[in-house]
């Protein structure tokens, strides 16, 4: 065992030989952030050795400037630990829980008030000799026309004997769908409360339902803990497929996580835990599988399948969510590996299965999830965007936190870039919408062209104004476009630039969707203009500016920015209506053979159709509407 | 603490202060008999102080004899331990879990194989771009036609995608009812076993089915240890409402015999516990309620209410039987609280439903179920026998054990009584047969009236030859008739005897039975001679002699000694029957709702019925057919 010691949390923690540091430091409770999930490519883990001998590992040699090997830094998740050290964390690398904003909020009134978590005062009829059902059975009879056939499991039954004896009969039951979770002495009615929960790769909120009003009563939200075992899915699911110890593992974080929402929304809300009586689960495939402990290697390698794709439920306890003994557990159904509850979810928000006219759903998130459809057929898809959107594999790429540059414009008086941040804090890095602003600056000022090739600094230097062209550097693949020089960084450890690769990133990204969009057309066999509505959907794309989005050619050139339509956090409200409607629970288990799913990598002209989807809109593309 | 040395076992047990030798011998595996449930009235835990200070208790000393308190005999229920004590425990008092006959065996085979565990063996296609159901869907949806709605826990989905994949998509799944249980790499069918279990109060019996053939492969049997707790339910009812510590004691008890059972079984037909996936369970309502763990307090009094009645099905580890851990429990359903799953079970094995002709279905123990029906109308009820059938409550009462007397006839040669004994045994005791054998025998030659007046010695000697008379002599309530003398016993501590008092118990356990029978016919509207068949369930039914039932007037004179049908164990053959028939299992089911049941206690007529029913037949009684 070796001491390690870690600034500036002035912590000392014991490593066994061998070990990273990012692993101890993540069993200790200190986060450090990841997106590759410890595998060296990422470098958001890098740390700082202030003493002791750590000779860089060939990741970090690769992946690191010399300069900041030179200065100590290494990849911790690289970094085994063989004699005493003192270690520093840089902000940038320390994984904040900070709170973002949960977006998305249509009232369950509206939609109609039918929990599937009912509660029940029963005045029942003491047994006499010519009446001598079962306790459980007098129960059941009483409930039969609302539920036709009351079960119960044993602990139920325990000491409903003495209950019903004590309380003279006169009880009120909680039921979940047709399983008595309940039985409390007198009229306790009215403290029913439930947790909608949308588990996203990135963030994780919760709200708790009144389930006799309907009323949302308080709202709590996590960064996903899991985060900390990488960014996107792929590589959760790598960290995951080790063994079932790693499984146990992450769903421990995510349910721990799920249980600190739920216990704050309770305390806001003045609720007592014990009153939640199911919290209903809309997260993608690959959260669902974790959340179970289930491998989701199979969802990560062709053809994609889940273990199970099901609406599930389960008592909470079984997965260790304990907020009182008979709280349950639902998760949504998902229709595929790449099309979730979230998205299931988002079409019971969106009530896309009864629109009369055409409409396009999207996603954008490490994934871009897509449904095209109306009330007589629905197509769905699932375009690989990778992580840029979420700053992850951008060279300064960051998740939206505070620090983050969120737009990059161009200031005509002075001629020049300008970029804001999240909290107006010294710039920290770029997140995934001030990468799209960027890039839609960058194209309407002849930074970059519709091939995504950033200009050279010699062309540059001609055709831009001066400090437009001095932005625009030598790299170490093409050129680089200077956001922020190092000395007005909140960290002061490099410059903050747009390199080629972190433009053919975005690209990557934008193609992917562009090309699932496209393709949902073409099965379907319309054009773009044959859309009536484009609903994007996803904590990420409420941040995207439409002009952004259309400059970068994210939809077909015939949708105009009128048509765009920012549905908020659909998967936090498909969560809700399941929650407080039974009905619109039969719907969303429907949902799964109703859509069609299309594996684009299946199809063989899906290559052809991506590879013109990663082009950016011509100069005059602008105007093809 | 004291130690206690105990004989003949030559264990030291140590006692904490004032605990009584019975409960502890019990917790040290010692089992020693009990009939009263520990409060001191039936004397069977009898046990021989050899040194060391034990003063007589007040219930010691007004149910023993002065001579045997003077021997050193006390009760161990009532025997606090405060100093340092040799015990000896006679051979009747202790607990014996000797074998008894299991009888009843009806081929399953003829009833039609159709179990709710069936296996499958499935070659599923595997995964590709075009089809990328989940795993367990794909399982799903290949068995779709034969179970509609498949079901699993997350135990079940665990590694479901290694193992599809490591068996080439080739794999043996294994279902209950709806729920998947097990999913086994290549062909393993064939190996599909169920246990069938009856679940009596005094003797438990298993039996090992082959559900792929419906062949019986293995029996076994051991008395219900919950006897140490009290003979009768009420006894053990009695102990259960102590609290959860006793229930869960007496839970561990009965769910341990029936894993011993299920495990011998195994082992005799050589097959792999974890191949049995299902057992089911016919007993009545309290032991019913006893195995799950559930307060049986209200049935045992008025209105006798059972907690749950209906059909239970549940994980066998959830209620600690360790066969394997898909292994599932059924419950069989009761009627009521005194019309059992044991009930239920007979009237799925005698087909009772579906005859045309009235039919009277007796199960005589501890209580008499009473079941009058045909395929229009099923009336049932239950008759508080007491234990006198089983022995308890008898002077000299023993459980059908070796040594116990189990005919009682007269010699015409001798002039004199003679007896037979379990076993060929020295007489230790009477069980139930042969104490109906002995008064019928007395009835037959005058030892005892119509109104069950045994007569005077006086009367006797005049009256009787004189081998007989001299068997009648002075009890401490009226008179003995005494059937073995203290020197030809097992253990040469008392006369074998029958007193006046004992005739009464009898008197009062076949009375209850014939009012149960006359109730029944009469909420119907019939006399005895519109019955069709009476056919004696039950253990102990299989042994009464028909002449001697007759002769007491267990039924009505219209029933002839023809109509009489012992049709043995059917509560385990009603099990087998649900075990092997997921038909008969749907049709056990519909039986509570389907027949009558009159609470006894509660009509008006039934004392005048009862006091009637209590009365032997008169001398030319056994002419009026």
């Amino acid at each position: 065992m070796h001491k390690v010691k870690i600034l500036p949390d002035n912590a000392t923690i014991e490593i066994k030989d061998g070990d990273t540091v990012f692993d101890a430091c993540c069993r200790a409770g200190i986060l450090i952030q990841s997106a590759c999930g410890g595998v060296g490519s990422c470098t958001k883990c890098v740390v700082r050795v202030r003493e002791g001998n750590a000779p860089p590992s060939p990741h970090g040699t690769r992946n690191l400037t010399a300069k900041e090997i030179q200065d100590g830094y290494r990849l911790s998740c690289q970094l085994g630990v063989h004699n005493d050290l003192t270690i520093e964390i840089p902000p940038g690398s320390r994984f904040y829980g900070e709170q973002i904003l949960t977006v998305g909020g249509a009232s369950v009134a509206d939609n109609g008030l039918n929990p599937n978590v009912r509660q029940y005062y029963l005045q029942l009829p003491e047994p006499h000799l010519e009446d001598q059902v079962g306790d459980f059975e007098r129960i059941a009879r009483m409930l039969a026309r609302d539920v036709p056939e009351l079960k119960c499991d044993l602990e139920q039954l325990r000491d409903l004997d003495a209950l019903l004896r004590e309380s003279d009969f006169k009880v009120t039951v909680t039921v979940c769908g047709s399983r008595l979770l309940k039985t409390e002495p007198g009229n306790t009615r009215g403290r029913v409360y439930g947790v909608a929960c949308d588990i996203g790769t990135t963030t994780v909120a919760g709200y708790l339902l009144d389930l006799t009003t309907g009323r949302e009563l308080a709202v709590a939200s996590r960064s996903n803990p899991q985060a900390a075992y990488g960014h996107d899915v792929l590589a959760r699911g790598d960290y995951a497929d080790r063994g079932p110890a790693e499984r146990r593992e992450l769903q421990d974080l995510i349910v721990k996580c799920v249980q600190d929402i739920a216990e704050e929304c309770c305390k806001k809300a003045r609720v007592a835990p014990e009153h939640v009586y199911e919290v209903v689960l809309a997260g993608n495939t690959i959260m669902t599988h974790l959340l179970f402990a289930l491998n989701p290697r199979q969802i990560t390698v062709s053809p994609f399948t889940p273990i199970y794709a099901k609406a599930f439920k389960v008592p909470a306890r079984e997965i260790g969510l304990d907020l009182s003994r008979w709280t349950m557990v639902y998760a949504l159904p998902s229709v595929a590996g790449y099309v979730g509850g979230d998205i299931t979810a988002g079409m019971l928000a969106t009530d896309l299965r009864n629109r009369e006219r055409l409409t396009l759903f999207v996603d954008i998130g490490t994934n871009g999830e897509i449904v095209l459809g109306n009330n007589t057929r629905m197509i769905s898809c699932a375009a690989p965007a990778g992580p840029a959107f979420e700053g992850a594999k951008i060279s300064c790429g960051l998740r939206a936190m505070s620090g983050a540059i969120d737009a990059v414009g161009y200031d005509a008086v002075e001629q020049d870039l300008y970029v804001t941040t999240i909290g107006d804090q010294a710039a920290r890095g770029i997140c995934g919408t001030g990468l799209i602003d960027a890039v839609a600056t960058f194209l309407e000022h002849g930074l970059v062209d519709a091939s995504g090739r950033v200009v050279d600094p010699e062309e540059a230097q001609g055709q831009l104004p001066p400090k437009l062209a001095a932005r625009v550097v030598h790299g170490d693949n093409g050129s680089d476009i200077l956001l922020v020089p190092v000395e007005e960084t909140l960290e002061k450890r490099r410059d903050i630039r747009l390199t080629q690769r972190d433009i053919r990133e975005l690209q990557l990204a934008k193609g992917a969707i562009r090309a699932g969009v496209d393709m949902a057309l073409l099965v379907w066999g319309v054009t773009g203009d044959e859309l009536d509505r484009v609903l994007i959907a996803g904590g990420f794309g409420n941040y995207i500016k439409p002009e952004a989005a259309k400059k970068i050619g994210l939809f077909p050139p015939e949708v105009t920015i009128e048509q765009l339509e920012f549905v908020g956090n659909t998967a936090a409200v498909g969560a809700k209506l399941c929650l407080a409607d039974a009905e619109q629970r039969a719907r969303v288990e429907r949902l799964p053979q109703d859509i069609e799913y299309i594996e684009l990598s299946g199809r063989k002209d899906f290559p052809d159709v991506f590879m013109s989807a990663m082009l950016f809109p011509g100069a005059d593309g602008f105007e093809d509407e």
